[in-house]
């Protein structure tokens, strides 16, 4: 069996979805859809996935531009046997009835409700929430970058409570309309949506966050103070801890040799460099990034800081998210360590 | 009697406190020093202070620019009652020897150790630690900012601990060789030395902080969570303590008037437009700016966000750090109405 | 006689043109206009504006913001002899029919069209074509840049051709919601708008003119290369033409001393350093900024740099053409001085 | 046989050459070299690079990174047949002596100045005048970007004179140490170095050049305006030629269709996401691209905008010239299709 595959939306995530399914032995694009006929659909006919529109008035634009449209969104549906919801905007939601009419499964991305789709997923905390459900939402980059290190806290040691501000970077790359240039902007309203957000996939946990907006492109920062609740781990156990957690990559800021001392990875820039170097499709990092040398045990206390690849790093669950729902296997574990295999993380 | 000032070092905060003190009846600038015939010697040069000059040699440099130079720095020190050392990178140590060979007074900035003047000030909650000393250290933008809030909430209800994030704007807008341009970068000490910084001039408080650089020029950003101790006061008194408290000024993210929502002052750029509309001199904000709808509390703890004018909200302790080592009053809140009059701030 | 002068649109250029206005003795403000009761209104009401308001259902929005309402824009309209038209978007044409109501003279800004007034006007070059009439456009920020230093070109030597490339800053400061962050946009059209807006006021002139924008917030820069026609001058003789023009401003970018070289104002950020040294309110730079050590003549052609305050050039223009508009005189170079010294900029 | 190459600095060029070179059928990488053990050496280290370095004291710096030291660059330099200078700072003509005691045959970048080699290279404007020779210098990422345009246009109609902004990024995305953030800086000296740069390729063009440094790490932007000599040629026919050129590439701003117009490729920023979609490693783009809706023929002269990687446009330039330098062809036409083949650019 295959499972049928479509991506309605193909930009930031859609486009890196529909990568990931095509490394998969057991899964195959039926086909991907776009509303305009810009560069992006220019990256889809490359691929060959077939392309549908979502506006049928637009098939003469895309002949013009020289791409071949296979049919509308609701044909595209119908070929499927899940639909990834990747349109922008929080448009998702009224997308559920063609979805449901078709009776295909359905995922949405994090910009949508937990609501819409009632379950909400990541891998490591609650893969089997959503087995052999109809539709599911894999949470948003923060979300899932905030998962990633504390589940295993969570699991080795018991947390308190969360204390979270997220440096958030302002747009991606192809967001060239978006500010500030050059301004600092906090998320006024507290908690910021993304504490409630991690407790849809760790249910229970105490987490508040902030935020903040600023005038980067690259990667989001995490400054996160956890505080134990029976047991208090070293900071050594902390960093064995998720060296052996899947998606979590330790760098080192600066190294020390003697009385020298070099910078090595002091922020996103140069990770977002790292990903290049070690050969990384679009030079994305699907990992979270922690810092050994920025995570410090004071008390019961533990600082550290992650950085988070707001493009790519759900990209994985994305893939786990379906053999969940299609039930091909019931062992995370086992469905995190194909993924990662076929993706190149390991 | 009229307190002598020499400004050592007129740059980002040399130029601001010598415009303080020229605002003051009791106080004299005898002199600002520079090294360079740069722009900013001109500015000098427009308000009559005598220009000094810390390498000799050049003074045939200055000629050139058509700037009289009144003589060398030591001369300048001799002439002065107390010295403010505004000089860059952490010279300021060095001459401290100079000082107390001429037998003045003596004032470091933040960027200063604590050890070098052995006494740290801040005008609300340790103004008479420095009575009558030579040597006293006014601390930094983040520690003023830090501490003029968190002072009241110590004061009304007992602080059981505070995890600060700072959110750093990586330079003034001079800087302009300094970088990122595209990306943040963690303090990866933890805490970074704002933490410590706080307990020169708020002792015994438990405060840790972590902090970012961002690309930004304007302000500094705090995100701050305070767990009270024994009592929990209510948002609405939280608000109340910070509105009768100098030098922070409450403002208003969005404007909510029926079913509309404006944006009103949402991030660092507009509070720097709201201080030119104010007509405050060079656009500076010498006051904390904290915003009412971005505080909130829940449970026993407090969140909130504050900005911080790095180039100009320590000017006014500056002017209130001479009248505690000249004993010319030992009321701080009375020294504080003094100076804020005097600068426009009320 | 005082002519009476309501500003529609407290903006960016609104309050500036406000403020220029107030220090004129013949001149006085009988009201502003703003749509919303946020920050910027505030600073409408601390200077004593009557506030009228676009909008006549808001009137209790502005109420619960402190605010008195003085009327509606047609009031406004009524009691003035001339309306400054600075709304932003294009509406501004859409005004006309209210002014020609009312019998009102009005000036629109460079945003609109030349069309939309039939006259646009800068002081330099063609002060009397403004002369009585009702309604007239002042150019925008980048055209009254260039007029200012092609103008004495132009007059001393004549103009074969100008080549242009406008460097701009994609937005003021308070426009957070505005990117790129981290691209460069060209303006494909050529020539972009400013070289055809030049041509509204200096008639004739062969000009071509390409354009980026950047992420910056500061000022425009203007890369130039004029082609002399009939006679060419000295490089000496060009900055001296420029030295004799008002609201031009010869800046050194490097000082050179023996084999020393000091940056001295190499960009656009220290020269906004530079403004708020000179105490120009809020921080504004009313003159063009030209490098002298940037202006090169090589053959028949000269090479020059021009930086642009894109707040603010424009605004002693508003104050002249008043002049022009009421008859006030018909000498361009006594309504520039006269306004120049009441502007603080001699 | 197989050419033995050697990388001197395995950075930003370093390590591109390198990748380029083991693309290659017929050379072969014998060795990077590396200052200290950061995270670049852990890239060399993946592609099984044998790793030399500069400072031999620093070997068990490297042990300690767990990276394996083959030799010194000495060592390195002695196993080639040809050497990459890729080393920061115009340190490169200091190795000079080196390279000819070994007398292996060396390649400069454009940092280095033209005196150091004798001879500069591009592949499609003076390919043979390097054919044979021992040191050879590639001129820099802007000269090539301006050579691949302006040749076909020089053959086909003839230049009589160019005059071309560059709009600079003000650092790679590693470079988080460079500023400015908030500003934009001139390069004073006019010509800029840029322009006779491009006579030591293009000998005799009458070409001047001036330069811009903005906040952006992406890509530099050039706005070039070409005055035809002797015939001239329509747009299309330029946009023919230029299609016919090799690593030239036009890309189209807006899409219109009927009277809808969107946003398509509007600036560097969605240029370098069109990279990543279309595959490229590590997401560069070697060719130049050319807005085809921002080149517009006037009376005799051309305007148009480019965009340059400033990373990675002069690799395919450093596979060529080894072929000219070792005699593989002499035919440039040649040798760029084989490596533009191997590089994935048709």
């Amino acid at each position: 069996m295959s499972v049928k595959v479509a991506i309605n939306g193909f930009g930031t995530i859609g486009k890196r979805v529909a990568w990931a399914v095509s490394q998969q032995p057991d899964m195959e694009i039926v086909g991907v859809s776009k509303t305009k006929p810009t560069y992006e659909a220019l990256g889809a006919a490359k691929e060959d996935y077939p392309l549908f529109i979502a506006i049928p008035d637009r098939q003469e634009a895309f002949a013009q531009a020289g791409l071949e449209v296979a049919g509308s969104v609701e044909d595209m549906v119908e070929a499927a046997d899940i639909v990834f919801d990747c349109v922008p905007g929080k448009r998702g939601a009224a997308n559920k009835t063609m979805y449901e009419a078709a009776g295909v499964k359905a995922v949405w991305q994090g910009g949508e409700k937990h609501a819409t789709a009632g379950t909400s997923f990541n891998a490591l905390s609650n893969y089997m929430d959503s087995y052999g459900k109809q539709f599911v939402r894999v949470v948003s980059c923060n979300t899932t970058g905030l998962t990633r290190t504390l589940h295993p806290l969570e699991e080795g040691w018991g947390i308190d409570n969360v204390q979270a501000v997220m440096v958030r970077r302002a747009g991606d790359p192809k967001d060239s309309d978006r500010g500030p240039i050059n301004s600092i902007e906090p998320v006024l309203k507290v908690p910021s949506h993304h504490g409630p957000d991690v407790q849809t996939v760790m249910e229970g946990l105490n987490i508040q966050t902030m935020a903040v907006k600023v005038p980067s492109t690259i990667m989001h920062m995490h400054c996160n103070v956890v505080q134990f609740k029976d047991k208090t781990p070293s900071g050594q156990e902390v960093l064995d801890a998720w060296e052996a957690t899947p998606r979590v990559r330790l760098i080192q800021g600066a190294i020390e040799w003697g009385d020298q001392k070099w910078r090595n990875l002091p922020g996103t820039a140069e990770i977002m460099e790292l990903a290049r170097d070690l050969g990384f499709p679009r030079g994305d990092f699907m990992d979270i990034i922690v810092w050994n040398d920025g995570a410090h045990m004071m008390g019961d206390r533990l600082y550290y800081y992650q950085a988070i690849h707001q493009e790519s790093d759900v990209i994985p669950e994305n893939i786990d998210v379906i053999r969940s729902m299609f039930q091909l296997t019931d062992d995370n574990v086992k469905s995190m360590e194909q993924t990662d295999k076929s993706l190149g993380l390991l």
